[in-house]
């Protein structure tokens, strides 16, 4: 039979950290701390089975787990010289919850157990301090009524008041009868007397006596923090967070000890390296004569620990290093002792009473980026850990704060923002409100920060974006226009903010009652998708000078499979995600090329041609231009593959004409102006996401087709002429039959055959493969195989035909949707892999069958999401594309999937 | 070793009907008659065996197959007494293709075969006919170079002008030079020296002699007949109809007989049974002195073989039964015969050379659709067949002839359409133009008959729609609103007509250069999916009253699997399908029921309200309304299943006001005109089809669900309480995720509850299911299952997704996609298997894994689709739901599909 109890006393325990199962991770970090030979309050750790036996046994504990808690509690009486519930010398215990993974704040507690009237004279007498003795009984019966007798009972308290509250009513009664301010005013008569008034008001309210018992008081307690495993709360929190209801908890019966003491005593909280920069100082806070929860509380200013910690509000205040040198070196060899053992950096409670130190919590700290890199470089050099688990020390969001500036946590502002939209650009910026592109760009050209806040944007806004810090908009998704644009340059941005209401005549924005004007500053936070009004602290980030980022992503290179490339459509944002470490561009859109001035002029012709002629001839002069963008995103990639995807988006989106440009384009093409009205309305679609596009463009008018993959093959050409190693990858969109690669890949080899044959460059790499976005391209995969040299999951796209979601749309529903967990998450920030992904695992399973040298990657959105790559990881692909600033989160994401393979 | 060659010849062959794969539909049905006793002109059949080897051994012939040649031209020469190539008594013979499926004129034929300088003095002195003999002659040299020495050896003529059209010049030089009007005016002489030029234009051109041996002449027509093939034209056609490469043809040659030596000689083609009416009358046409060419040609008027089948244009030329009674009777006896050989109506050829009768051909004739149908049942009633038989014979798509007027195909201006478009409604009518629904309905009223001409239709011209005789889009597929609201009353409609330029204000439709005004009558074929300017002559219908369709349709209920149920909105719909024989209404669209002016006024409303007890005001006025729409429809279809959609289409589609309406609504609703405008705007979407619609719309604003269910569940209990047996199957469109259902279904539930307990009817019958039309749901099928007592598949909207085509904006590529072969059929008109249907199979196979009792359904407009139809029964569904015209159609082709079960 497994034991039930597992104590822990004077350098002996029969747990240890790696019983986190059985022990919960307080138990077993006590117990481990216990063994190291760290003094630790001596107590012991009733098991998670035995939880488990109690749900499962309508509230009933195994057989032999009394008679182990009293072998237990004679243990410590042992030790601590003191009995629990000895009217001479009593032991006080606290009992308290433990499950496996931290569950902060959702189960219950009760200190201070084993006071009772008998008990209370002996512990008057041996402190020499009744206030202190009958305070302790006052939160007693206070928590006790309320956690065992109210909470776990299942009582309903009625007219919403609680008996904490009724009791709280009592103690406050005194204190504004006696004109006190704070609970320390309160005397030690007038606290006795408030013990005997509390337990006569919770024997009138619940009924029965609060118990005189201390046995009694302690099965209470330890059936309460068992129950409180299926309170609401903790079952809420557990459903959210994914934890299985049969772990259960376990229940941490530990002596008690006070840091209210007197002088003598005291308590802290410490970080055995700095949370916020990881550097390997030892870094807390401490109060003389306290308990743990007054140094959280924030009432009393915390001292720090040592010089090293001091701030601006403590600066004057002694250290534990100065006022109890004693206790603070133990504390320093207990700190090292700790992160030699754990490996990693500790989050600790501590207890001085009377001059003795007692450790009362050990766990691993949070960080925050920047500091969980250094801590894991660090820890590397000093040999505490190995590379693979200094990769896996850092959450690859982690990096978003090293790779973007952010808005500081520190600045209280930050708790109240105007209006909060999803986080489609992560990082931080402040500037001042500007509402179209054309004066963002203007202000931009002054030196000024802007912010560029639209209802949307498109690609008529792309050089006002270019320009801002920041853009916010009122619609769309996490894959609309002005998120992948954002996300593209690295640029803060926060969309579907449905609060702001823009009114461009008057320049303003409403958002409730607040209404902003143009030029006021607003601070964007991409991140979590929120927005201020006004100027808030930036914290900067410098990515490119960080050889701690540097090496950490170079060990990942080791480990990962998956490639990594890039999103990229200029030359400039292709040397920047190269700088990152990108592998090849996935995804080089060409429509982007189109929008300069020059250019939309002839791609409006060619989309105004009545002939294929007239079409060819306009496609003609946009050629060149084609070609020199390709030159220069090639010339980028010298050595690495470049997938250019061929134009996909419908004709209509380069139309955006008013009528005096409706004009123009009439009298440069020699139509009238009511043809070019009529051709602009028969452009109209009900439904553009599933129109006139992708490679139904291509098919419709094939020279479009022959004009890019001239462009891209003779820029290859040219290239290769020079010395430059140019390995452009054609990819056709939106393919849905196998037929419609087979025509279009047939334009492409006879261009090809042309090219090759008038450069005389017979070597000219040629390779022609498929977007993976349509449902029915997933099924026929096979089929689309065999025409295909690669395959890129356009997964955007195919999100939204799989779940029948337009990305410009979804914000009338797609919150209260992740409110009411219709879906865990936004399908188009995190790949569905449920359903979505069944269709990538299919598609790559038929394409591969049929192919086997298929290379298959993906380039939607998805490719920066940490959690998607460990999908594209699992699902076998050969790469991810993403955003050249998620360059550095993919690699790592994919070294941790690597890793996770075992 | 298998015989190369089948002989048949004075009633002994070696072959029969059954042997098609071998010998080709013809020899096999010339070998069938032969053994039958039938007079047919001796001959043979080189097998398809031979093709298959000629063409996988480089044009070389097995062994052996020279020897069977020679000895069955042997055979022939006994019979005859004649012999090929003998220059004493020489014997002509024809080479003809003959495949296994008819390919009609793919391949080639030569006759007049062994006519050589030879032979030819011979012929002339047996028929004492030189212009006869000379006439062959030259059509044998001419078709001999055209397809033996040209074509079949792939010699591509120069300029375009082939060998053919070569000697046709010398020929009508001939003619001009004399002014002859017709090739029989040209004389003997004229036809020898003819000849001669033809001979040395072939050496000419074509590098070599006409062969003078008649031996090398048969080879080289079996080589060509064998190489045609693989021509051009015969492998494109069997692209299209699916027909394997390997089946190749067989080669059919016979003893030549002439119609055309003098007047005991004749020729004719009939039909055993009238194919255009299917009455049991010998009915067709001969003519006397002629060859088989002569009668379909037209260029002398056909003589009726009998009185039955005279007609105004021979009514006063003698009938074969008057002219040459003897070979009528004998023709009489092998109809008879023939019939009840192959127990189906034949189309036969026959020669009657010098008073002595051939058959030359016989094979299964083709018939309209009411012709069809009478023949199946009255050969079920002669007992030429069985039920089971009866309903192969007929073409689903046969019915629609017979529910609908049609264009009737007599009128000569059925070859000249002044548009085209997409067949959306079937049948035929005839009506004025009018441009506007509410003229429509106005001349309606007045009683005249209109065609409802639209650019595209929406949910508020139901009105005119329903008013008009036909209704024709320019724009819009085949499940367009047009198509859909018109297939569901039966009613002729052509959409996506694009050559269609309509101009409201001046009235005026141009169409090329045609332009057409309001009050031009217009004809519409919605079969073909043609328009016509003027009255084009119809032939009516009257299925209701047509007790062979009664008779065919019980046959077709008691072999079937599949049930049939019907897509209605209304009590009149649902009662016209349940006379037609749905057996329930799969699809029950409860927005239509909101259009009603009163009742958009309270929709308006609700979709205004900001707050949920305003939107709960509205629903309340709507509520009403709604339960006496589902008592209708509940009580037409007392007894039967009536599975109503909750509301699907986005909101916007009820708010298409203009200034005046907002203002009115806005007085209406207490709000101000800006806030309506407001809220109109904020309904816009970029992709509606993928926007707030469907259960999204049930999720946000469940009050809309509550009120529905209520409609529905009260509306069925007050019906049981008068005694109907109301059965409501409430359906949740557009699940993508298991959570969506869960959530709409608890609402349902709550709903029945209190409906249960109100109205004391305990027994209401509540089933909840959902709507298959998201991939996503197809692919999560079990999770989905189990909370869904039935799936039906909405294909339309599966066909959107999982093409990724928006069935409104398909009309830019489709057409050049099906022209192209991109697609094989439109995937809204007909399921595309391949595809969707993966996803169909997929969600009904982990659907009834996850509960096998789950009843499948599908009520796209694919469930009036034959083929469709097919693949569901293959599926394994439960029932398919059609339009009510469709019922019939839809019963048929599931006992069909269930006949093919074996």
């Amino acid at each position: 039979m497994a034991d039930y109890v597992y104590t822990f006393a004077a350098g002996k325990a029969m747990g240890h950290a790696g019983l986190k199962d059985l022990l919960g991770g307080k138990g077993a970090n006590l117990a481990e701390m216990c063994g190291l030979g760290i003094p630790v309050p001596p107590g012991f750790t009733i098991t998670t089975e035995v939880c488990t036996h109690f749900h499962s046994h309508g509230g009933r504990y195994p057989d032999g787990l009394q008679q182990a808690v009293e072998r237990a509690l004679d243990g410590m009486a042992e030790l601590m010289g003191a009995r629990f519930g000895d009217p001479a010398a009593p032991l006080l215990v606290s009992v308290r919850s433990g499950a496996r993974s931290s569950m902060p704040g959702m189960m219950e507690t009760v200190l201070n157990v084993g006071l009772t009237s008998r008990t209370l004279p002996a512990l008057v007498a041996k402190t020499g301090n009744p206030r202190f003795v009958y305070d302790a009984y006052r939160r007693l019966i206070a928590m006790y009524a309320d956690v065992v007798m109210e909470k776990a009972e299942g009582i309903e308290p009625e007219e919403g008041e609680g008996i904490r509250e009724q009791l709280d009513r009592l103690l406050e009664a005194v204190k504004s009868k006696h004109g006190y301010a704070t609970d320390a005013d309160v005397e030690a008569d007038q606290l006795e007397a408030l013990c005997a008034a509390y337990r006569a008001r919770v024997k009138e309210v619940l009924g029965k006596p609060f118990p005189d018992d201390p046995h009694e008081q302690l099965w209470g307690a330890i059936g309460a923090v068992f129950r409180s495993w299926n309170g609401k709360r903790a079952v809420h929190y557990r459903r959210i967070e994914g934890i299985p209801d049969h772990w259960g908890t376990a229940v941490n019966v530990q002596a008690m000890v006070f840091g209210n003491m007197g002088p003598t005593s005291a308590t802290g909280v410490a970080f055995t390296r700095n949370p916020a920069t990881g550097e390997a100082t030892f870094y807390g806070e401490w109060l003389p004569n306290a308990q743990g929860e007054d140094v959280v509380a924030g009432i009393r200013t915390p001292y720090a620990l040592n010089d090293a910690c001091r701030t601006d509000v403590n600066r004057e205040l002694p250290t534990l290093e100065e006022a109890m040198p004693a206790a603070y070196r133990e504390l320093v060899a207990i700190r090292d002792k700790l992160e030699r053992r754990y490996r990693d950096m500790q989050d600790i409670e501590f207890t001085i009473q009377e001059e003795r130190l007692w450790m009362l919590q050990t766990r691993t700290g949070k960080r925050n980026g920047p500091a969980a890199l250094r801590m894991a470089v660090e820890m590397v050099d000093e040999g505490l850990i190995d590379r693979r688990e200094a990769i896996r020390r850092l959450r690859p969001e982690q990096l978003d704060e090293l790779l973007h500036a952010r808005v500081d946590p520190q600045d209280a502002r930050i708790e109240t923002p105007i209006a909060r939209g999803l986080p489609a650009g992560p990082g931080g910026a402040c500037g001042i409100i500007v509402l179209t592109a054309d004066r963002a760009e203007a202000l931009g050209k002054e030196g000024r920060q802007v912010i560029l806040v639209r209802a949307e944007t498109s690609p008529e806004d792309v050089h006002g974006m270019h320009a801002a810090q920041a853009i916010v908009t009122a619609r769309g998704g996490m894959t609309s226009h002005a998120a992948l644009v954002a996300r593209g340059w690295g640029k803060t941005c926060v969309v579907g903010c449905g609060e702001l209401d823009i009114d461009l005549k008057s320049g303003t924005i409403q958002v409730g009652n607040v209404t902003l004007r143009e030029g006021d500053w607003l601070t964007v936070d991409g991140t979590r998708g929120q927005v201020y009004a006004g100027k808030l602290k930036l914290i900067e980030s410098n990515p490119g000078d960080n050889p701690q980022l540097a090496a950490l992503l170079a060990w990942c290179d080791e480990v990962r499979r998956l490639g990594v490339r890039t999103n990229a459509d200029s030359p400039e944002d292709a040397a920047q995600a190269r700088r990152f470490g990108a592998e090849g561009i996935g995804l080089c859109r060409t429509e982007h090329m189109f929008f300069d001035e020059t250019r939309i002029q002839a791609m409006r012709e060619m989309i105004l041609a009545d002939r294929e002629a007239e079409r060819a001839r306009a496609l003609e002069k946009l050629l060149p231009y084609q070609k020199e963008d390709f030159k220069g995103i090639l010339r980028a990639m010298d050595g690495l593959p470049v997938t250019v995807r061929l134009l996909d988006p419908p004709l209509h989106e380069f139309m955006h004409l008013d009528d005096k440009q409706i004009a123009e384009l009439a009298a440069a093409t020699g139509k009238s102006v009511e043809a070019v009205r009529a051709r602009l309305e028969s452009l109209h679609e009900a439904n553009p996401m599933l129109g006139h596009r992708g490679c139904r463009l291509g098919i419709s008018y094939p020279e479009i087709t022959r004009m890019q993959a001239r462009a891209i093959l003779e820029a290859a050409a040219e290239l290769r002429r020079e010395g430059v190693d140019a390995r452009p990858e054609i990819m056709v969109p939106l393919v849905g039959a196998p037929a419609e690669l087979r025509h279009q890949k047939k334009v492409i080899l006879e261009v090809a055959a042309e090219v090759k044959a008038e450069t005389g460059d017979a070597e000219l790499p040629v390779f022609v493969g498929t977007m993976i976005e349509v449902p029915r391209a997933t099924l026929l995969a096979a089929e689309i195989a065999a025409e295909a040299d690669f395959f890129s999951f356009g997964t955007n796209d195919l999100t939204q035909l799989t779940c029948g979601f337009s990305r410009d749309d979804v914000g009338t529903f797609l919150p209260l949707y992740l409110e009411q967990e219709i879906y865990p998450e936004d399908p188009f920030a995190s790949l569905d892999q449920t359903g979505v992904g069944q269709l990538v695992e299919l598609a790559t399973e038929r394409g591969r069958g049929a192919r086997p040298e298929l290379k298959v990657g993906i380039c939607g959105e998805h490719g920066g999401d940490p959690a998607s790559i460990a999908f594209f990881h699992r699902a076998g692909l050969d790469y991810v594309s993403c955003s050249p600033y998620r360059v550095p989160i993919a690699r790592l994401a994919a070294a941790q999937s690597a890793l996770d393979d075992g």
